[in-house]
């Protein structure tokens, strides 16, 4: 069996005491860590116990760090930095890991003669060969003086001793935070390279140190090319681990476990994108698990629904057109179906779905997705650390391999033989009325939003990445009422599923919603595409659904907005449609129907010209509005606590 | 009786549905606003019902905001504009208001042609003219070629016409995101200046336009020089209303009532700096409350108890030297003294205390302050819209003067006139072994520090400086296990009182507590200073109190950091004592007690040299050791949910 790239990360990364983190990061699947010297000073107990700790766990410890400010000093501050410096490689000798981290000078003393700096760096070298360990220097991105690895790597090379080694960072310049080159590190030998660290983040136009220490993220959760970055080094030769090293505020409020996981998965998509990245050479032990389906659809939605949820959902989709089509063969489920899409309520009591009624209430608690081959899309999604599911099948029923969500909803891959019973066939007692259906004014789900807590975005984001190999798109920030609202959508390659997720920055609803009824994310809107909006609607109204009354005063801007014709704003006006135009001119009309639930409601939406948003300019009169629905129309005002 | 200052504050600028936020403004106490166009178009009534709704309330509305883009640009775009401008301003008639914030054109493919602005804007000028409105025009600090009020000055000076005049706003530049002089807006004519915008903010190294649209705050909570740009518009001329534009994420998600609250309470305090800052010329009508108190000091501290909770306090306070020195006359009420100050333990039945100790268990319900004058000092907190609170007084007991803190608990003020019976013989019968105390190793309380909500931090500080005249320190970011904290201080003048504020990041033990149990701030710790740390601490655990342990490790890293003498070394790891030392060399020695709740503990202090902070570069030990403890030793987890 191929030995694969070894995997690692800092323990500053996640939140908790030293031996939760351990524990956290053990379980999540890392083979080792580096560790972060103040969860060192803060754990009460011998640098022996920690040893033991992992030692016991299983993991090692690649790095000890970070070491400061040694090089570019006085004489007499270099006697006593070397002092210094021998002190932790004892401690290192305790904890059992032979390579420490040193940072370039930050201080603003710091001398910046690059010969003394050799000279100095020699001296660390030295002493390094002494106690047997290995130094990794690293030039931080806002070093005094030495601040881009080539530097680094200059004054490294120049020192030319083994026990002093180039550390490598995503966060260094002139690599992702400065989006320069990162070619040059391919040429560096690999065995000078003494460390890699890897960071994600958004682009954010602010000071460096403040980004570095607070904004990073996992690879796939930001915007650098963390691939691009993996494969020079690579190729430069390293055979050392990929260790994470993440400053987040956020993951430091989170729950440890959870971002653990979060880390492990994001070291294995990067393996994935790096192999793809750099071809046919990429080394063979990197991570390569199933392709991702290149054809993938809604199949379903199904929610959880107790009698009286079922009869209030079922007659709404019976106004929109949604018949029903079968009941399952063994459980108390039943599927609606239309040409734009199916949708089943499950009632069946002592399950899954029970379980997650309990929970939730009415709620989305299964999506199943249409794929080419189900198995391989589970075991992507499986290799991916999802926790499968399976429930209970009965005879000849059919197995539908799932996957839980980070929410703890399911995600079921289908897919069908030619020949072969369907899925409905195989499991429900269709109704005569069974297919074909016709399309009627609604022609597919183009999109479904999800709501989650502020802090899961990051996760979901990446479970979709790396789990389903969906694409992302810019993060937006939309405004609501009640706070603003972080939003970003992810996407298969060719757009045929398109995910939204919200994470609302009002603590005051999503927290207490989140820790009390709501528990968690949940379904907000699903988006049923129409080719015609101005024929869908009034049809729809005709049927008995209702659309959300959208403000007039948004009309009246729309006009000075966009210069529409007068007639077609008269008939947005009439039928609540609102409307966004892109850049390159394409549009989007969209309409939202009332609430279904309390927390979810329906959307008909129609693209012209290639528009591919969501219409998130909109969204602030679509809450707005929503709350003033909620709150009895427009005089009146919603009750809301402190 | 003198007209006052008129108070304003832009819409967006907190949470809610138009007419929650107006309704919360009005109760907040101010004369008008201006309305932010997004929340008029997503608000279901019209222009005319937002006019009735103000004018019920009694609110003026002083501005419509914000038209973009109009001036630099091509002819037949001008007159697109011209169109705008005019279907706007009959929107500003409907609504009432005949004043228009135009912001500087920022789009890239703007004319960068001063005549022809001027020429444009004079455009706009007569077009507003015939609609009987005024424009004032503000240079946005990322305006594409106007970007500073000198040079959006020398335009509106150039068109020269009554119906366009110049806005002015802190977050221009050259004024103060740029730290840049503001003294020549005092040569402006007060007569052109058609509208003032306020705001402040932390200052970030970051893009300004993030900066400006996320992480503004309320005058008073960031480190602008507001009252010196209000001072200089003041000494302009300039008559209009000072109006608050904030936009801050955490402001739109948090309590609508609140924030209007503060924001009214901001104003009020920079009228009261501005007038300080012009000195004997300054605007009779500027706010005027009575002064802080010169001196002052904690009188006592009142913890809310039940008769179990008490005796625990009791067991505490007695190995402290505390003693029972009395009991209330009319309630259930003990004092406790000592020479380092005062606590009192309430369990007083259907009182204030017992509603409190309801509500959070064993807590601190009251803070009483010794100053000059309680009445003034009183005067001065309820001036600023601090609730006054008055309890139960029995027959020849003292009427003390208390105000409600933002957390609903209170502060009482207390003076002492020579030769009158003290608070002590007014209201409690003494016991025999009534003072005079001896010191012991603990000489005074040298600071309180409080736990709160994450999104409490402005709301306090912002207390702490108006009702109290506080100073506030700079904000430090704290590690902590379980997610970063916050931690800002507040001090009196000469320092004799110090409050340290501390808001936790962790949404999921912090915003829990804060909606179950917890409800809202707490107190985390009361620091008793000592003059020689190295006395005290033995003499305490003698008398039976137990210190945090803090782990060794911190020990071996201190030697590394400050090169101490080793005994000094062993003497502080003997007696769990942590050491930090400024860069001018004062030094603080601190011990954590042991949790006397499972929210809050005692810390006895040694200030060196002139140390003045809080050793927050501990705290993050003090935390990892607090919560290993909690855990039940160094290999224990402490079980979080998810």
């Amino acid at each position: 069996m191929l030995r694969s790239i070894r995997t690692s990360i800092a323990t500053v990364s996640i939140s908790g005491t030293l031996p939760e983190k351990l524990q956290a990061l053990k379980a999540a699947g890392f083979d080792g860590v580096e560790i972060f010297e103040n969860d060192f000073l803060y754990f009460d107990g011998t640098p022996g116990d920690v040893r033991r700790m992992c030692e016991d766990l299983g993991l090692a410890i690649y790095l000890f760090q970070p070491f400061r400010d040694f090089e570019g000093v006085s004489a007499e501050r270099l006697a006593r930095n070397v002092e210094r410096a021998k002190r932790k490689f004892e401690l290192m000798h305790e904890l059992g890991t032979d390579r420490m981290l040193a940072c370039s000078n930050v201080s603003p003393d710091m001398i910046r003669d690059d010969a003394l700096i050799v000279d100095q760096l020699g001296v660390l070298a030295r002493t390094a060969e002494e106690a047997g360990v290995i130094v990794a220097y690293e030039a931080l991105a806002w070093g005094r003086h030495v601040f881009s690895y080539k530097h680094a790597w200059k004054l490294v090379d120049a020192v030319n001793h083994p026990n002093l080694g180039l550390a490598l960072d995503t966060f260094q310049r002139p690599t992702l935070s400065i989006r320069d080159s990162v070619d040059e590190i391919a040429s560096i030998p690999g065995e000078r390279i003494a460390f890699v660290q890897i960071a994600d983040a958004p682009m954010l136009a602010m000071d460096v140190l403040e980004w570095s220490r607070h904004y990073r993220c996992f690879p796939g959760q930001g915007a650098f090319d963390v691939a691009g970055f993996t494969a020079r080094v690579l190729e430069a030769g390293y055979k050392g681990p990929l260790s994470l090293e993440i400053f987040n505020d956020g993951f430091r409020a989170a729950p440890t476990a959870i971002t653990a996981a979060d880390g492990y998965r994001s070291l294995r998509f990067l393996e994935e994108q790096t192999r793809a990245l750099i071809g046919e050479n990429a080394p063979p032990e990197l991570f390569n698990p199933p392709a991702p389906p290149e054809h993938i659809g809604f199949q379903f939605l199904e929610f959880a629904v107790d009698d009286t949820a079922r009869e209030h959902v079922a007659q709404w989709l019976g106004r929109l057109g949604f018949r029903l089509a079968g009941k399952h063969r063994s459980k108390d489920v039943q599927l609606y179906r239309h040409g734009a899409g199916s949708i089943v309520l499950n009632a069946e009591a002592d399950s899954f779905a029970s379980a997650f009624f309990q929970q939730h209430g009415l709620s989305l608690c299964a999506s199943a997705f249409h794929v080419d081959d189900a198995k391989l899309a589970f075991e992507r999604a499986a290799a991916y650390g999802s926790k499968p599911f399976s429930g209970r099948v009965g005879p000849n029923e059919r197995v539908v391999p799932g996957v839980q969500s980070p929410d703890g909803s399911l995600d079921y891959f289908v897919d069908e033989a030619p020949g072969d019973p369907t899925l409905w066939e195989s499991d429900f007692v269709l109704t005569d009325i069974d297919g074909p259906y016709e399309v009627g004014p609604l022609s597919r789900i183009d999109h479904v939003c999800l709501s989650l807590p502020a802090d899961a975005l990051d996760t979901w984001v990446l479970f979709f990445r790396s789990a389903f190999g969906f694409e992302t798109e810019a993060a937006v920030l939309v405004p609501d009422p009640y706070g603003l609202v972080h939003s970003r959508a992810v996407r298969s390659r060719d757009g045929s599923v398109r995910i939204a997720l919200n994470a609302s920055m009002d603590r005051y609803t999503a927290v207490s919603e989140s820790l009390s009824t709501y528990r968690g994310s949940g379904l907000n809107h699903v988006a049923f595409s129409t080719p015609d909006n101005f024929d869908a609607i009034p049809r729809l109204e005709a049927d008995g659904v209702r659309f959300l009354r959208i403000p007039r005063n948004y009309y009246d801007d729309l006009v000075t907005r966009f210069g529409l014709p007068d007639e077609q704003i008269d008939k947005m006006r009439e039928h609540n449609i609102l409307y966004d135009r892109d850049e390159r001119g394409g549009e989007f009309f969209h309409a939202y129907m009332e609430q279904l639930d309390q927390r979810f409601f329906l959307k008909v939406i129609e693209r012209r010209g290639g528009y591919d948003g969501y219409g998130a300019a909109n969204s602030g009169a679509a809450r707005g509005a929503r709350a003033t629905a909620a709150a009895g129309g427009s005089g009146g005002m919603r009750a809301r606590g402190a």
